[in-house]
């Protein structure tokens, strides 16, 4: 974890001017660096899945290092986080938006709809974490909430003023810029 | 899953010799097939994370077709496998070996420990599989189990007897040829 041999570097950075919600970090970089502090205080242990990649073509100019020539990245056919916090399986899928009022059903593939399914199935925790980054606001979304949600609704999106009332809003703090567990505290 | 149009050609490939408990597939592939049953089947949710890689270059001949150029391994920092059965989270590293003696701790990586602790301080279960390939046999080793063995040893390999008198036989069928949750349902 973040190490601050003397106090006032910490002081100083926690000083700066930060924009709350955002920092104009991407939503990954701040679940990564949630994630690591969850890791190292023991909150819960919960990993990024790497990019799955289809190497075609691989150089060993040294037997020790392999390097990698010609490959294509996959569609995902799972969601891109999952873990454990309290003997419990969660599982989730991020995703932003620059979009003020919806986020479209098309930024989550099928195959992570049906994945998501199959984690409410055999007992896990599924959810959805969506940023706004106009309104600078990140949300959990209950995967069950949603899905009774688009079992009755022709719409291609996700309207915002429905996630405000239905989901919940995640807290962010310098070391926890995206503090889904406060949530999951709550709701499991 | 596999389909059979007509009954024939499943009977055709089930009545093939099989060397059972191996198969010359690697132990990758069965639990790929194995999982996928799994899957099919709603008995358990259980991916194979992809191989970490570090993306350098990437040419974009078409807008759609992403051509990575460059790239290298990374060192896994987690086990490959994770998922839910029954509500409880899993996880598990394989290894196979040819050695008929033991296998060497050091096919796994010390952050692979860290991870395999970490899942059992947050509840989850926590695992190795282990194919003998000259022994054609697989086992289930609890992690919990295998860490007091290693607190008390100096051994820098596991010894293929101790696996055999503390680990739990992977039964092997041709849907489910490494079909680990059969052993699974008796410790869970």
């Amino acid at each position: 974890m973040i190490g601050y041999p003397n106090g006032k570097k910490s002081k100083v950075n926690m000083d700066k001017p930060i924009n709350k919600g955002n920092l104009g970090q991407s939503l990954e970089d701040d679940l990564n660096r949630t994630n690591q502090f969850y890791a190292a205080h023991q909150i819960a242990l919960v990993h990024k899945k790497p990019t799955p990649i289809t190497v075609v073509e691989v150089d060993y100019p040294k037997r020790s290092a392999a390097k990698i020539t010609k490959a294509f990245y996959q569609l995902p056919s799972t969601t891109d986080y999952n873990g454990v916090y309290n003997g419990k399986y969660i599982d989730f899928e991020a995703k932003q938006t620059k979009n003020k009022t919806r986020i479209p059903l098309s930024m989550i593939h099928k195959h992570q709809f049906e994945h998501l399914d199959a984690v409410l199935f055999h007992g896990g925790f599924s959810f959805l974490i969506i940023r706004f980054t106009s309104h600078q606001k990140t949300y959990l979304v209950d995967y069950l909430v949603l899905k009774s949600f688009l079992k009755e609704t022709s719409l291609k999106s996700i309207p915002y003023e429905w996630i405000v009332e239905n989901g919940h809003l995640i807290p962010y703090s310098y070391l926890k810029p995206c503090d889904y567990i406060e949530v999951l505290k709550q709701l499991l």
